[in-house]
Order: structure tokens, then sequence, then C-alpha cells
């Protein structure tokens, strides 16, 4: 592989709430994506998910608190707690997850995004 | 668990080549780690490595090539391969890996480190 340079694969798409790969680990993705508004309530129940803000900000609601982050900052979600991403403006995230994990875990629906591998 | 700052966790410690462990995703940690210098020859045979570099210049020896990565540039050395990492001045990474990994890989020796959670 090549070095990757995080900003230089955030310039090269604009949806949001698709994830794009731009490494791997072993059996495990980084991936990148642009948030802007409010996901699905979902949760990943083989899975914890881990969230670090690039840019933005970015809520994610829980059923009993919210946590909020800000650039530089990270959250785990743990397997199989039921949570709603939110982001009042675009925000940038890096996730490591298993590259089996869909985006909307056990609800599915539109939201539901193909990862597309940049790098 | 808590959000977790990267910059608080890495103001928290000085030691050069002693990972640091500020969350845990299934059986991988993240984990943060400030380096100067020349790392030792070494190789995980049982696993990637990811590495991002959040401060400093990192530059990722290999047998066959050196890879040199910025601020915001990552990189995975695949699993078998000989790495030793410099660093001209103080670089602090973000490492993502199994909670098995060792520092040193099959090196050993004296910059062997036990890896603190800090969060």
């Amino acid at each position: 592989m090549d070095v990757v340079n995080v900003s230089a694969m955030l310039a090269r798409f604009t949806e949001h709430w698709s994830p794009k790969k731009i490494a791997q680990v072993n059996n495990y993705d980084v991936r990148i994506v642009k948030v802007r508004g409010e996901f699905t309530w979902h949760q990943h129940p083989d899975t914890d998910e881990f969230f670090l803000v690039l840019d933005g900000q970015l809520t994610i609601q829980m059923r009993d608190r919210n946590v909020v982050l800000a650039p530089g900052e990270l959250f785990v979600v743990p397997q199989g707690v039921e949570h709603c991403p939110r982001a009042d403006t675009e925000t940038a995230l890096l996730l490591f997850e298993p590259s089996s994990v869909v985006n909307t875990g056990d609800a599915g629906g539109d939201l539901t995004a193909e990862v597309e591998q940049l790098a």
C-alpha cells in the first residue's frame, strides 16, 4: 500500500452517511465518512463501533444519554447498544470496525450504504 | 466509557516508545505513543500494524523501501514485514492493533514496553 493522506481522501467525495474504506488492518476496515443531519437508530449486535471526529461536531444519541464529540475526540459505542448519530453541520469521522460491518447495523433501510474503497 | 480527547491523553505522559491504550474496540486496542529516534527492527508474525501520525513526522523503514508520514497520514505495515520506525523529532502516533500486540514484535529487548491504560 501507499501512504494514505486522510484529508486528500476526504476531498474525494461529498455524499453523507456513506463510509469509504481507506485502509485495512487484518479483518478490520479504517473508514472515513461525512455526515450531516440525523442518521437512524440502530445497533451492531456483534461488534463495538469506534468514532473519531476529524472535523465538525458529532452527537451520538443513545437511549440513556448523549455524547458530543469535537475534533480529536473519540468514543466507542459498545456492541449491542442502540445509537443514532447526529451532526448539525457537516462533520467528518474516522471509523475502525470489522470489515463486515454495515453502517445501519440491525436497522437496514434506505441509509444502508455499500462501502466504497478509496485506498 | 467517556469521550476521549486525544490531545489531553497525549499531555499525560512524556516517555518515548511506550504505547498507551486509550480505547478498546472488541479485541483491538486504540493506542497512542510518542516516539523520537530510531526503534528496533522487528515484525509482527500474526498481525498488520496501523500507524497514523498525529504530530511530527515518522519514517517507517522497511527492507525494500521507506515511507514518510506527516500529520494526518497513515500506513499499515503488513503482517510479517520487517520494519523499523524512526523519527528525527518528537512525533505522536495513533495505533490500532490487536490487544495482544507487543511493541517490539518478534524482536523483544529493552524497548519492549507494557501497555499502560489511560482511558
